[in-house]
């Protein structure tokens, strides 16, 4: 059975794995305070041409939401979220837990524009009653989307522009930012996130790492006391230099963008394929999650021999579903899945 | 200049006022231990038919919604509400700020239906990931609802019903339920109410009190500590006594009935004065609440001497606006509302 | 039976009955936006010499400390408190269910020293795990205390010069502060209070009104939006204006320091007649509030006709009690107690 | 340098780290809905001779803590501990920022008895305003404890009566258990555990694993949709089989109790070692943390090799210090130290 129903079917890159050996029985001091945190934290500061930026490690991606977004907003504020956003939908209420509501915006491709988020201002500040709503205090969006669509260089700056001429702090979900920065026809890089965002985080869970986020914080209020909130949510892991030790691997000679490429250039590769078969797409992505409408007879006969998500049923006869590719995704194993797809249809 | 813009702008029924006069020199205990405080729960227990009914006094809405509602969610559960409910757009956040998540359902008049409730659980739980998302625990409807609409009695049974099959605890938020048991053509009773729910509330503060809403809990498991809950929500007034000598008032020679009866008789009367102007309305309201769709100069001509409150934009010529009445509306000024609206046509 | 187990066992003075019974029917704009509200906050400006300050009226005493604390503190932070205040051991966990630790000092006779804030800040810093503890983020304290005793002027400028010092608000639990600021050797004002703290409440509904805490804002920050806060609390009284008049009739010709002190007067003359018949004291208090030391029997005895709370076991035989007199207090009761009093002895 | 201030100084048990490279390019479904992670769980629940008990796995301590407390909490309940414990002291309010109150009980050892619980109880409810404190709901232990003491069988079973009486949860905090199960003396099994509470967990953390602490649910009601909760607050690890890999590595042949054992016979030797130098200790400690009292210029000569954590000042000359042993704690280490020890004095 190869796996495609999401991007953290294994464990870590093999570079990991055995920097992480060799390093076992060394002895460091613990809650993020060892020296291959400080070299993570410097490479990934240098990768963002952001000499200033406080960053963090955490343990995965809804303790990162969670922390941030809790530090972020005072007891009457929300978060302007795509509804389709993982904040949304996904995180079993996390955000709610520490107190703030989600405001959701809709969204098609689960992006959101810098004109929503003025007009989603506009509306509440300019309803009569707007002390009894929930005040927008914050914009959250993910690159890459839940969606498998990226915000284009153009998009990031409009929406920071009025984020910042309306004092909403912008926070980028990275969870994927990897297969973003790789996206087909991506013109985002890092130091472009560091410029226009108040926070961000670089996914490592599904792009390499056994696990682990790296928040940049560009905003200086947030920096303060950014470990008391990382503690108190709990993720603040003891041996906090493993988090490091992939990091730094991760960032040391470009491995980062080398398995995010390979991953995406594989997705496009099964995408073409589909498209020459004829099958339709949910959604536009030029990422490493791709969205096909299927028929029901086909995905059985394949499900005998890989995984994929359902995601939306489309009518009687075709599900729209999802197939990952990963760092961990070979040629092989796509060339394979291209082939029961055309040998199935 | 009269107002119509809400019904709580007046203080409370001149009987209420002499009670309160008549009492103010007693001694008596706080906190709702009083003797006032008992008897207003025997009469209230007593319109309910529901002998076995605990009964609590709090001081306002959004604290009864938030008191009740975190009280009987586990910390992973939301509570379903139609998506004009109180609690999804006019209380703050006051719910998420207890760790909750109000999941809406769409909603065109303001209520929701026992169909829309069972489908939302069925979603839920069909879902694959649905330990990632918010657990539907329990429901919130408003009777009469922020649209002035109102339950029918085979509505509430078929809600009732469809809540006691999936175990989720069905709570009322009756901050105008005396409009909605006096509304045109209501077959609902307090009785129902009791026999169909798991808590619901008796408004006062729109009713005819200074302040006050009187929980009604059937549910047992909701019954044990509440009055730890009220206390720790901020709802427990010291002077207690202030509610029960109001609901003891309300209640024991059917003033609360006689009142919302007085409301929804000019309410209506307003109603069938615009419609015979030819004036359409965007909610069908057979209580104290009327939404009618009127031209901007017409508008702007009668907020000379009346007051009302902006509901929606309909057109670049025509606003959606609201006109309450409540316990304390006269017959002249209805009549002079009408003449107004007929001289400005 | 005469009640003096607390200080709210009436309802208002006369003169703010009769004031909400001559307004009662007038018509009033809701939430606290009305004139009557306006010329209240004006009031309180003026007796606190603060132009500048924001005022806000609440209900009760729980919602006000639990809406001002969640709106000055960030999530890792907690309020340092005196081990017998109100917030650490009276409000059902109110503080932590808004997120945040109450941080509680040693105390004897219920308040707490400079020196004690400055040492709690030293011990927290000095820590080599401090992102391990919550961080003291604010002081609150109580005038009077839960002990009925008063921080003199010279006390309340120590702390003020240490919390400015250190960044920490100070927060002034004002329930009782008509009664402190009317204490026997008293020497400080309202306008010391808005000179020297963040933040404070006149209390009402212990003084003279039917219920309301009136909050002065002298910090900036905290002004900002705090009317969200009010109503996400649940502390936003749709007829605001109830408050408004209240606060109007108390603070227009003086009726707030006349009330508190009649009262003072009168359990002075009770403390002193117990100490004439050889009793001792828990705390000694200037204040409205006297903690005698008495042998069990005798308190059996005038428990048939006066109340009083129990507050701590001393032996065997004497039990602390607490006697408290109100705005409402008169002389002949307070004659009538002691002359129990001696004839039990 | 050798670091013995914490037991987390290193990475996991080589067996472990070989485990996760045997395993690493598997493919397997997420967040622990994997066949380590079950196979993991079926060798716990064997080792405590538990069969019902429902095993989770989250990734560290306070997370693990902050999940049980708030999900067995009614909002207005709190959490009995011993005023040293972890929750009160060392996760900046995590159990606060879910809303509940540490309702701490004094302990010099780190321990509480069953008399404590017992007394805490009987107080609340015989505080005539109980409704207006934090209620106990459930009661917290560590084993070992903070100080590294163990309770014995006896006072386990005396918590657990108590416990069982008052309908209290018993909880008890294993991020030591290991060290506590192989404590010098130690009668208490992991049966006893899963006999005697509602529900424990087995730390991975300090115990050999890289992260990981395997909760042990034998009370019915929590056991009841724990995996939302679990990722609701952030513990649900997307590579799951991370933490199954690693249990099972620990509990397929012992490795557990093998890694424990010799952990705490160092810490002995350790402890020995300094009895027979002459210097006291501020604890006794029979596992594998040790808190001996030693002269500043000892200490201060022997940091120049050697990390210790300082624990409090004794005296001007002297302070006490914890050396912590771990499962990867050689013996050369030890008789470096003692060796070291012994030449400093």
């Amino acid at each position: 059975m190869t796996r495609f129903e999401c991007d953290y079917t294994q464990g870590a890159h093999p570079r990991i794995m055995q920097r992480l050996m060799e390093t076992n029985m060394e002895q460091t001091s613990g809650y993020g305070t060892d020296e291959y945190c400080e070299r993570a934290r410097d490479l990934i500061r240098s990768a963002c041409e952001a000499p200033e930026a406080a960053v963090h490690f955490l343990v995965g991606g809804t303790q990162t939401n969670t922390t941030v977004i809790a530090a972020l907003l005072r007891p009457h504020q929300g978060v302007l979220s795509a509804e389709t956003g993982h904040i949304a939908g996904h995180e079993t209420g996390a955000i709610e837990a520490t107190g703030h509501k989600v405001l959701t915006l809709p969204s098609g491709d689960g992006k959101i524009t810098a004109e929503q988020v003025r007009r989603a201002y506009d509306d509440h500040w300019n309803d009569a009653t707007h002390e009894h709503i929930a005040q927008p205090g914050m914009v959250y969006i993910s690159q890459s989307t839940e969606n498998g669509t990226v915000y284009s260089l153009a998009e990031l700056e409009a929406l920071s522009a009025v984020c910042r001429e309306l004092s909403l702090p912008l926070f980028v979900d990275g969870a994927r930012l990897g297969y973003a920065l790789a996206a087909e026809g991506s013109d985002v890089t890092l130091a472009d996130l560091a410029r226009l965002t108040d926070v961000f985080y670089i996914g490592g869970t599904k792009v390499g790492a056994l696990m682990g986020e790296a928040v940049v914080i560009l905003n200086e209020a947030l920096k303060r006391d950014f470990r008391y909130l990382i503690k108190q949510r709990g993720g603040m892991l003891a041996k906090g230099r493993l988090l490091g030790i992939q990091f730094e691997t991760l960032f040391e000679d470009g491995l980062y963008m080398e398995v995010s490429r390979s991953a995406v250039s594989l997705a496009i590769k099964l995408r073409d394929a589909l498209s020459g078969m004829g099958f339709g797409f949910l959604h536009e992505s030029p990422t490493n999650q791709q969205f096909p409408i299927l028929p029901n007879d086909l995905l059985k006969r394949i499900s005998e021999k890989h995984t994929f998500s359902t995601w939306a049923k489309i009518d009687e006869e075709r599900t729209a579903v999802r197939f990952c590719t990963s760092w961990g995704t070979t040629e092989a194993e796509i060339d394979g899945l291209i082939a029961d797809l055309a040998a199935a249809k």
